[in-house]
């Protein structure tokens, strides 16, 4: 037994140290993110267990890599060697739910669901959606500055965060933010943390805020010709100031895909379908929507005419990733770009997809310019992998050539870490690593995330 | 003429020295905030002329004031001895409007109100409205984080922050932050820099969030017997899950200041007014506050019937500082303490006002727990100074031992400095201290504000 894994012990910690265990909790979501050898699992109960985890790592010098459920998508919570895999999981309690103050306090391992289901029984429910809501855990969530949705009109996670209390390096146990609606005492931590990836802290508790759960909504499918027609109708909508509670968009790859899955009778020659919801006014919110679709170009829009038959329209753009995965390996992409070059954007993803030879699919937050490019590669013949990753290459490129980013909600991680000293600009990166620095110095804390070492 | 200001004066930058000047420049309105002696005035009408300022700082290892329209209320603006004054103001164009991307790019000299004049020929508006905003600038909001009425349900300044242009401590220019609706490309750096007063960087240039205009506004006007009363209201009217766009309190004391200030008929004998507006379904929204308030014991309610009337009622709302400073210097403090507290917190105020034989009148943006109770004092009575002080101090105990904070919206500056270490704990002030010392080893920026020296 390693003297590390002998301090663990020593800690009354339980590491695990089997090779399959380890290899099984070494991944991500991340397609084709190589992980290192970690050299242990700790399954942490507490904020004291996950303080213990940091203080053995300081003292031997070992990293540590935070995890929740491993639905991240950019490789954050991938093994690097020697690791620490640091699984908060196991904390998985919501330790109260105040409906007066709209707030939750949960352990990290919480599931995102599980959140809106307990507060649902007060009218109230957690706002941000990401894909994986229902098993994503809300410190995973935090970590990445999930997405979703509803941001369109609800905005993302670091919205709905009001507290924290964080694990940092040297295993000291902080508290950040407040419980209060509004609170400006000191500098913004909990913003800090929200999105760090499991680079400055861990997350062992946050205080979120609560939502009412909009009296009712209803939604629309509007099919185009053309891409440029779909963007149009996007650029419109959110011109003319509507406030949708959903703008997504479902491309030509993706409708075939869909429809091949399950067929429902998706329109699978358009180019484009737009979903659309509305949660204020929402026949009347659509009924301007429907006119604008029509004016830009659509060929039909369908409406839903009560909740159930929203939902079912809906449950398709759920299952788009699950659709493509039988085409091949998912490589997944996430730009986000102004919403006006939302038609530009879906024309150069297909432009690269004929330039490399490979099957790439869009789907898309419209609303909010956020674009997740699926890229069909088969891991097993090279060629179509160096094609896949030379089509990533260029997408990452195209986005941050129209005033966009390399990451609209999947986050940096491993993935992306060569592409943020593209984005950035030199004296903002020095100011991450400073950052860095300053709450780890030794370097311990999920290395070679966010930051390239 | 000193080496300072030869300094200065060799990079092209015209200092003004001009004791009359610099006095004047010398404090923003936080009341009895002295100020110490500055070397030099600045008026800044470029990014690079900032950074030519901050580069002759470090050089002299000389403070530097960053300021705006110095209408903040805790001193963050206030000169310290030997400071450059970097005056920003001058800095006020607005560089575009982006409707279908609802965006807005400014210098930091834009007042609040202007941006929602330009932005208003497009349907849209720039939503956070401190009470300041006819005569406060976007960057002065943004280093305060400011909140404002409509907080309550649109949120505050730091979520309409989409990117930042800030100049560093060391005269270097950084961008952060991005101009896509959704991005988590590294830290969060646009957070950070919102409500750090100065103390991290000086903010050149930002790209802020426009919203759509609601279609119209409501509201009603309540009147209570007792504060446990209307404290009731507030928390039925928030627990139903209604979304007010603003949710105001006038306590008994701002009513007969009011009152006096110019007779319209205020219910001077009543414990508090809840000043509510809607602006989704307003009638409709209206109507259920009103029953819920009716309910919670409301002794009357006056709807608004047309928007003209709503605007006029408010209109008293926003007087309410300006009534109290005919009674003397306003000491306005500026707590937020859980919503469900709220009549506990108003009565708390009271007690400390008896204890200490002063007059303390409350305005609440009670619907965020948010309350400011104004403080009268006589600064030629001592007497009068330390019983003032004494019931301020009292109320920020009273906060944070009701779970809340020191600060809801004006921030730390010079005013509650020291008391930042109360409310933060120990680890969460040392990596305040790390962060700064990250952005700014030298001290130079803005020293003595949030953090005690």
């Amino acid at each position: 037994m390693s003297d590390l894994i002998s301090a663990l012990t020593g800690r009354g910690l339980e590491p695990v140290t089997d090779a399959d265990v380890l290899a099984a909790h070494s991944v991500d979501h991340a397609a084709l993110v190589l992980p290192g050898r970690a050299a242990a699992l700790v399954r942490a109960r507490s904020t004291e267990e996950v303080s213990a985890v940091l203080r053995v790592a300081a003292e031997f010098g070992a990293p540590v890599v935070p995890q929740g459920a491993r639905t991240g998508l950019a490789g954050a919570a991938t093994a690097v060697d020697g690791a620490i895999l640091l699984d908060v999981s196991p904390m998985d309690r919501i330790l109260s739910i105040d409906p007066v103050n709209r707030l939750a306090v949960c352990q990290p391992g919480v599931l995102n669901a599980a959140i809106t289901v307990a507060a649902s029984e007060f009218g109230l429910r957690y706002s941000p959606d990401p894909g994986s809501w229902q098993i994503s855990t809300i410190g995973g969530n935090i970590a990445t500055a999930a997405g979703g949705m509803c941001c369109v009109k609800y905005g993302t996670t670091p919205e709905y965060v009001l507290g924290l209390e964080v694990v940092l390096a040297s295993g000291e146990v902080m508290r950040c933010g407040r419980e209060t609606a509004k609170g400006v005492a000191g500098y913004d931590l909990v913003r800090l943390f929200c999105g760090s990836e499991g680079t400055l802290g861990v997350i062992t508790e946050a205080t979120v805020k609560l939502s009412p759960v909009p009296a009712g909504r209803l939604s629309l499918a509007a099919v185009f010709g053309t891409t440029a027609d779909a963007g149009r109708a996007v650029t419109a909508i959110m011109a003319a100031g509507a406030q949708p509670s959903l703008l997504e968009l479902i491309d030509n790859v993706h409708l075939r895909a869909l429809e091949a899955l399950r067929p429902m009778g998706l329109p699978t020659e358009a180019a484009a379908l737009l979903l659309v919801a509305a949660d204020a006014n929402p026949a009347e919110e659509l009924a301007a929507i429907e006119a604008l679709c029509t004016e830009a170009g659509a060929s039909e829009v369908y409406r839903a005419t009560d909740a159930a038959e929203a939902d079912a329209l809906l449950e398709s753009r759920r299952n788009a990733y699950h659709a493509m995965e039988r085409l091949g390996t998912v490589l997944v992409d996430d730009i986000a770009v102004p919403r006006s070059r939302l038609a530009e954007a879906l024309d150069g993803v297909q432009a690269a997809a004929a330039r490399h030879g490979v099957v790439i699919g869009v789907i898309a937050h419209a609303g909010d310019g956020n674009l997740h490019p699926n890229i069909i590669v088969h891991p097993e013949d090279p060629a179509s992998l160096e094609a896949g990753r030379a089509a990533f290459d260029e997408i990452l490129e195209m986005a941050l050539a129209m005033g966009g980013t390399i990451t609209g909600e999947h986050g940096v991680g491993m993935l992306k870490r060569d592409w943020l000293a593209k984005e950035l600009d030199p004296v903002n990166l020095a100011v991450q690593r400073r950052i860095k620095s300053a709450l780890d110095p030794l370097g311990i804390l999920n290395p070679g995330k966010v930051l390239a070492g």
